[in-house]
């Protein structure tokens, strides 16, 4: 028992009958992660420690840090650095500098950030072109049954309520990969770094899904894996749907079975 | 009628019984906001556009850029610049240099960031005291009060389902101030940064209640503010948790009547 009144691990709880009671709890982790190209720092993030490697390289693709034709040669955690595990550190095949102004714009990031490392309002729309109108088209009953599946491949998110998840499928439905995070921003850099580290870019087929809301920023990260269709089980912002009309992406919102909004590039949906 | 098959202001909505229609939508407006002390820029974040001020002055507070013991003198917005209603200039009543080293660690930030500005990991638990353990308690039917008190302040919530609220309420359930933003960090920045123009920190006789999730930063700018209670409707993080409990501040997550839970510091809530 702590002085507080609650021991390490425990909380009390008020029970839909109004009694009280101690009981066990299970928090959804929160730790810095702090990722290096070599030795330069290029950004701390509050994550859910976990694929680590993943989230270092979906955020340096993201941000145009690291593009799509470069390799990664090697994951490490430096040796001699306490807090080693919230470190990563990544080597390019090819390395090359990191200027100073591009380490002070992308200085910072965070769990759920929407905006990450842009000094000035001017270098938000960054240079990822928009995405090709190819045929990729998915039919209603597949869409639909995407947050079940999604929710299928989580582990946490029913024990905790604490947790985002990012999920990547094509168009039949079946899901890529599957990744959780307590940011949003962070299980979507988990997802399409796995996909960048197993050398699946460009994923031109297939549609991204995240528990939350669909942010300008959630755009910007589908469309650097040139992903062309993003689906939220909650709202859009007006940047989010903006961005996508302009980068030629699907947005599907609410998608809560039966029901869903489509805000843009509807013809990628076969409605009938 | 635009190429991608929807008009603006348009979507394209699939009611419970499968119908398709379109229907006009309004959405939450997301916007970039730079701000700046005197001419330097400090941060830009992607925000909900009003109270700008506010949300300049609560972050710059709950970065420590700003002391709370310090004056703004004016908000302006620059006269020449293009976007000039997305910059919102702080100018302090006893000037001070923000050194480069700081705009650095602050140079981004996000509308729902977790960690913003910190270059490593070493730099994250910043330099505000703990909390003092007065005589401030809460009973339960008032904080159980407090989540509809907290929607019955709020505009836009229930018509796009994306914005994100945070009210300060004093021990007798009476809000003080609410606010809202698409970013859960940006709607406790205005709503701090508010009280803080008004000379009305230190809040230690304050709860806050934010509609999201409690995560560490949420915390650290409760901290800021010297609000002794945070209370969340959904989960908090491991490391809110823990931080909580070392800055004495009490945290409740899950607060959804009749039920919640308590994480830490239980002796402000008076439990019979």
């Amino acid at each position: 028992m702590k002085e507080d009144g609650i021991g390490p691990g425990q909380i009390i709880r008020r029970k839909q009958n109004g009694e009280l009671q101690y009981e066990h709890d299970e928090l959804t982790v929160e730790e810095p992660l702090e990722i290096r190209i070599g030795d330069e720092i290029v950004a701390t993030t509050m994550r859910t420690p976990g694929h680590d490697e993943e989230l270092a390289a979906g955020f340096l693709l993201s941000e145009a840090i690291v593009r799509a034709d470069e390799k990664i040669a090697n994951f490490s955690r430096p040796e001699a650095a306490r807090n080693r595990e919230n470190i990563v550190s990544v080597d390019l095949s090819a390395p090359k500098k990191i200027k100073v102004t591009s380490a002070q714009r992308f200085g910072t990031i965070s769990s759920s950030c929407g905006l990450c490392g842009k000094e000035s309002i001017d270098a938000i729309r960054q240079s990822f072109p928009a995405i090709a109108l190819n045929d990729l088209r998915m039919d209603i009953q597949t869409l639909l049954s995407l947050p079940d599946k999604l929710r299928a491949n989580q582990s946490d998110f029913a024990r905790t309520g604490g947790i985002h998840a990012a999920g990547i499928f094509d168009a039949n439905g079946d899901a890529l990969i599957v990744r959780e995070d307590i940011g949003r921003h962070n299980a979507v850099d988990k997802a399409i770094g796995r996909a960048f580290i197993d050398g699946k870019l460009p994923l031109d087929r297939h549609l991204l899904l995240v528990s939350g809301r669909a942010s300008f920023e959630i755009m910007q990260k589908a469309l650097a894996g040139r992903i062309p269709m993003v689906a939220s089980v909650s709202a859009p912002s007006s940047l989010a749907v903006e961005f996508a009309r302009e980068m030629n992406q699907t947005l599907i919102g609410f998608l809560r079975p039966p029901s869903f909004n489509i805000y843009s590039h509807v013809e990628r949906v076969i409605l009938d």
